[in-house]
């Protein structure tokens, strides 16, 4: 995939942090949902949209690699793209800096689902091509 | 009310503590919840059941009282008793005790709602007479 | 106390809503705090600084009305004060309003520790003036 | 590896159900650590016994697959079991069963720190069998 080219950010709060002091890891997973949401919402005029239109995307695998212990208050900087649309399958993948230091990343993969079957449904064009251009082309 | 004459128990997950090493304050209201729930299961066959019968609950009030500070691993356990059912409106009371200290109370309120109109309702007698015997008498 | 001149915003997270659609009541105490942490990040350098100066804060009680449902993707203001600081003790409240709606509303307690021997210490008077100009004078 | 033979069991909450009225997908994370936990305290006498001697664990990876939509009051039992311990590393495997289906899997890998130097340090042997007994013979 090309370089990311999408980002956003959040500040660690205070119920994140657990006993070791550090960001809990399931609280990355609730990041890279905010970096999705924000994502969705620059290019598909956001996920309220998607349904609204009759879809609803569900998440069926997560990956985190955590490289840097992350603490209150940190402010993080979630870079993120979406790429990998299969049928009605898309991936998204996600960069953690703080400051300039790489201190996670990781990738979701997700179902494209028609909100009436709930069954999985081959992403339309618009979307497909809105999500990942160079997969549209 | 008369005495607590219900409980059910937690166990502090490690996800719940913060970085002050104790459990967050926004993990009692979970805890508190847990009890509502064991104490629907108990008493009037589950929250799914009053689901099934065309009623939704929500919450409208919240009141935490943190007494001892409560840590990773702590068995927890939560007395719990429902009254003041008027109208639409009903009240759970809480005591959490580790050993036999008291490290916690609080209550909170709630509405029952029509789950069609999505608006408040009277309690059906039967449901009032479960959850509140003294109430229904 | 005199009128809300404090506020922070905050998006709802898809992680903190739940199964009736709405954001759970717990997600409460974290916007909460959230402010709290803003405030002191804009009155006092932070809630880092005041660690650093000895002091730890402890959350003792908290209440919370839930006045209208708040949804996935709304955007909450949360105005917050503090005040009532006497001896070791200060409160906070807070007004949440999405668009010009109040759609809940709440305080909390807190007791400021001696970070050395984790014991209630009164309020250094510039901290107390920092925090509630009435009342340090 | 050899078949799961530990396992614990959870109750899904309301608190970690989401607007699609599933379970999140950040709470299986909590759920892996619970069993975690779970499983140390049976076979090591707990992970405080282990910070009582010196160490400390961290996570450096989590991997979720979502097989099947968990809901509200669900009972998910959690096999879980420890391996591939190398140098300080380690690892647990984990299978998500509701009834007889499963419905969720995946791995999380961590490092043991030295809680002096929190420095990455070389499992003591009676900890590395204790945990995985095949890599200790």
């Amino acid at each position: 995939m090309e370089a990311f080219t999408f980002e956003t950010a959040i500040t660690v709060r205070f119920a994140e942090t657990d006993a070791q002091g550090v960001a809990h890891n399931a609280a990355y997973l609730v990041w890279f949902e905010v970096a999705r949401i924000d994502f969705l919402a620059r290019y598909v005029q956001g996920y309220k949209h998607i349904q609204e239109l009759g879809y609803e995307a569900v998440t069926i695998e997560t990956h985190v690699r955590y490289l840097q212990a992350v603490h209150f208050d940190d402010r993080i900087v979630i870079h993120a793209r979406c790429g990998d649309l299969r049928g009605a399958r898309f991936s998204f993948e996600y960069a953690l800096r703080r400051g300039g230091e790489l201190v996670a990343d990781g990738w979701t993969r997700h179902a494209l689902l028609d909100r009436t079957t709930m069954r999985p449904t081959r992403f339309p064009d618009w979307l497909a091509e809105a999500l990942d251009p160079a997969d549209g082309a």
